[in-house]
């Protein structure tokens, strides 16, 4: 899929996905419906391209924003675009009505994903000429930190479609997963959800304090599955495997399964609890300090995986040379 | 707490134990109830060492080794220890009946810790005198690369104990995490048990392979939590901190609980069908190679981690001074 991409929708997550296909050499048209956004976005991209070149994520800051143009209309951003990426408000109205849009304006090769996070693409396409080539491409923010991208599909998104997206995808240096239908939350939402489920009833239930949950899983947990997932965990965790690991680890999951006969999502009262100790942890004037912080480790992160992946392929490929 | 630590089984978690107190400049004793097994495991101790000093994650490994001995008995290896950590096989029988005999040569100056990852103490200790010494701190596999360790009290632990063992841990470089009481698969388990039984279900039910599912964690969610917990993720991901996002995201979370109505472990077709797509993933015979990988990847993990966190460290104190 070569061609243009249309970012409709320039908000932080639009212009996450602005860099990202810039970086990857595609020429971007940003569109958003409120006057003059799309210029500003256009700007704070410029910056955050300049602060991902000082930490060593970016070559050529000045190159990837030269890609980026700012569109004046819908239109004039999917004229020829091969995909448009959306990412405007998470409501459902909102998507409707931009879609309806969307479709009077696209031509027969333009491709549409959705940033939802939630809103299944069936609840905004139904009745739209295009639907056969609209899904969700949900991100995770900011998109070119974190690679992942989960494409859903609605029951009348064409398979090619889907294959499409992959393909791009996978071109820019993303990581697609796919999924086959559509269900509540996608996977990594759902997956999220079920394990603070579980936090939050920990500290509801007083097992364990917030921050003692989060440092289980910071030193702990996560240190795993940043780099595999927990399938390949439980998989390396026994000496036969997955199966293996299943049978042996089975009457302890039934256990806990059985210690929790049903979910349940916080109330106000949980939430004030957690907030509180939240708080003490870190004040509320902290946060958006501390939200930077956190962009930075992520950086550093991807820095890591990126050099690590990089020294594993050259590996692979000298092994490769030395046995041929 | 100073003086000497007592490690009482000598297999894999053992082993990675005395090098976790032994690297902290602790004296180490190993016994192990099977004839030459400790000594067998000193050996094995030193060539872990030299593993680990190769990949620059320890300083003098002649040294470390040094502090470690193998006891001829257990009352040899518990005599004037401060601290004994059990890692025998996780069975109750195995264990009531080792802590019978620990309970028999035990002096008043020892508190005893359990490597258990799922039988509570209270399962093995109740009958004993020592009990109020008693607790399990679980690790994750090694120590001394994840430093998290759980502290579950029975309840008749003394509170001076767990506060005792999380100073200890907190002396030898660990981050210990505390439970007020014990529950099923503690804290850490329990979160991975409840991600994965969402994860096999997904699988199940065919909205996503097992390869799939593992990319959305490792390129994704997992990014995140290999630096921050789920509560601090939630708590950065909202303008208005962890209240505002249960409250945003509290819908979205009703929805997922509700398309769950109740918890199920897997059963054999769900395991063999995992287990297929795990082996077309990595066949078995590449598992222990594989295992050897992420042996690798979580030391350059654990190295970037603590570098970073002394770059932190350092600067901190940099912006101290610079205020003075």
């Amino acid at each position: 899929m070569t061609g243009p991409i249309a970012i409709v929708g320039c908000g932080l997550v639009g212009r996450a996905w602005a860099i990202v296909f810039a970086r990857a050499g595609r020429d971007v048209r940003l569109f958003d419906s409120v006057p003059g956004a799309a210029d500003a976005a256009r700007r704070q991209i410029a910056r955050d391209l300049s602060s991902l070149a000082r930490q060593r994520l970016m070559d050529r800051p000045e190159t990837v924003l030269e890609r980026i143009a700012v569109a004046k209309s819908l239109a004039e951003a999917l004229d020829g675009a091969v995909y448009a990426q959306e990412s405007v408000f998470e409501r459902v109205d909102v998507k409707i009505s931009l879609f309806a849009e969307i479709d009077g304006v696209i031509g027969p090769g333009t491709i549409v994903g959705s940033s939802s996070s939630g809103i299944p693409a069936s609840a905004f396409t139904e009745g739209l000429r295009c639907r056969e080539r609209c899904l969700v491409a949900h991100p995770v923010n900011p998109p070119y930190l974190i690679p992942v991208v989960e494409l859903v599909p609605a029951p009348w998104t064409r398979s090619e479609t889907v294959a499409a997206v992959r393909a791009l995808m996978e071109q820019v240096g993303q990581v697609p997963v796919e999924m086959s239908r559509e269900i509540e939350g996608f996977i990594l939402n759902r997956l999220q959800a079920v394990l603070l489920m579980e936090a939050w009833r920990l500290v509801e239930e007083g097992y364990a304090s917030a921050e003692d949950i989060d440092r289980t899983v910071s030193h702990g947990l996560g240190m795993r599955w940043a780099f595999m997932g927990p399938f390949e965990t439980i998989d390396l965790n026994a000496p036969g495997g997955v199966a293996d690991y299943a049978r042996r680890l089975g009457p302890l999951y039934q256990r806990i399964a059985a210690s929790r006969p049903e979910h349940k999502v916080w109330g106000e009262a949980l939430i004030a609890k957690v907030e509180a100790q939240r708080r003490e942890t870190l004040p509320a004037g902290q946060l958006a300090r501390r939200g930077e912080w956190r962009d930075r480790r992520l950086m550093a992160l991807a820095i890591h995986k990126r050099e690590i992946e990089r020294q594993e392929a050259e590996d692979a490929l000298a092994a490769d040379e030395a046995t041929r």
